[in-house]
């Protein structure tokens, strides 16, 4: 097998998305449709709380593994995103903002008590991903950022047109993100471009966008399972009308 | 807190099987009472090889850890068990006879390549706490084998006599495992009672099998919507029809 060139590369890459990203699964589009109840926005922005506050983990354990001080100080701008310069900023507190907005408790939240377990086993198989795969398919990993200033845009302009119960300051996390995603993908696609130069690597990191995918489509599949139909929530996990402040 | 006696704290396991074993599961009650079609079996059979085909590397991961030869030779029966004495033998030569048996390609089923990504996350999931928890944790994990020779003849009842596509024969994997599973959840019981002595450690084993409850749990509801309603399959994942021989 030949390999692609670079640009052959990057079409197969956003191909991926145009056919797997969680913009087109089912729970997206009820969400920013305005056809979701204030439970099930509740059940979302709880269980997405934990793939937020595990992002800054899944970047430093990349960090750990780089032996190329310009890679690690590039990739280091996204604990600085999510952890903030200091206590009440980053996008994990953004993220409580909109989890305050929605009436639940920030204790509960942050306890990951109400946590979907298919949740917890998609956001960790991320992180153990990353901590056990190539340093180029753990960057690869992340490419989904190519995808997302479009989901967001889409979520922020449905949710602030169909909920009463969100408002534009509950939803600041995604007014900051696209910029951020912007910088962070382009870096992460010129380096795979640069480093996938054979069959087998261009295999590996096509294959980890589709996992990266996958972690994502899972997630929402978990939520509409739950909370959507036919409403069978797990023991122990979130019921909507719960754990409200 | 004080810690619970033996006799207690079994108490306080076996009541966890009782509220969230799978054997509960709207799934395992379509599957073993008749309700499924046989792309719904198939898709069960499917995924569930994942978890038995996966269950040597947990029980060789536990044994890594073990300091103690004693434990570490009777841990060796359950590889026994599902490896077998040699090639087409075990738990999984046996599953892959059901796998065949409903008329799956069996390079298909060993690909992996149908699997529900969720069936991945959570199984991997079993494997990881194994690895990173306590060893009193990992052998806790184990315990949801105390509920299993009642699921599994619930299982094989309700499928020879509902499923014109299920033989005795490809049932074969059932009809071994209780007395194994009888054998090794005693040894499993008998080991946490021992040294559980704390509420600090009696806590961290109910955890864990609470913990491995959510993992069985998870595989049923990501089948369930899959497969069942609303039907989404995930992309990429089996689509009954495809894949027989």
């Amino acid at each position: 097998v030949n390999a692609l060139s670079a640009a052959e590369l990057e079409t197969r890459l956003r191909d991926i998305g145009a056919r797997r990203y969680h913009r087109l699964h089912p729970f997206h589009k009820l969400l920013h449709g305005g056809a979701c109840s204030k439970g099930q926005v509740q059940a979302w922005a709880l269980n997405r709380y934990y793939y937020q506050a595990t992002i800054p983990i899944k970047d430093a354990s990349l960090i750990a593994r780089c032996e190329d001080s310009s890679i690690r100080r590039e990739w280091r701008s996204r604990l600085v995103d999510h952890d903030g310069a200091r206590e009440g900023e980053g996008g994990i507190a953004r993220w409580l903002k909109l989890t305050d907005g929605l009436g639940l408790d920030r204790a509960y939240v942050t306890s990951l008590q109400g946590l979907l377990p298919a949740t917890r086993f998609a956001v960790d198989a991320y992180v153990n991903f990353v901590r056990e795969k190539t340093l180029l398919e753990a960057i690869a990993s992340s490419l989904t950022e190519l995808f997302s200033p479009e989901i967001i845009s889409e979520r922020v302009e449905g949710m602030l047109k169909s909920y009463d119960f969100v408002t534009a300051e509950t939803l600041a996390y995604f007014s900051q993100r696209p910029p951020q995603a912007e910088r962070d993908s382009r870096f992460a696609l010129d380096f795979v471009k640069q480093h996938a130069r054979t069959a087998e690597t261009q295999r590996s990191v096509l294959s980890a966008l589709e996992f990266k995918c996958d972690v994502l489509w899972a997630m929402l599949d978990a939520l509409y399972h739950s909370y959507v139909a036919p409403k069978h929530v797990p023991p122990g996990a979130f019921a909507p009308g719960d754990q409200e402040v």
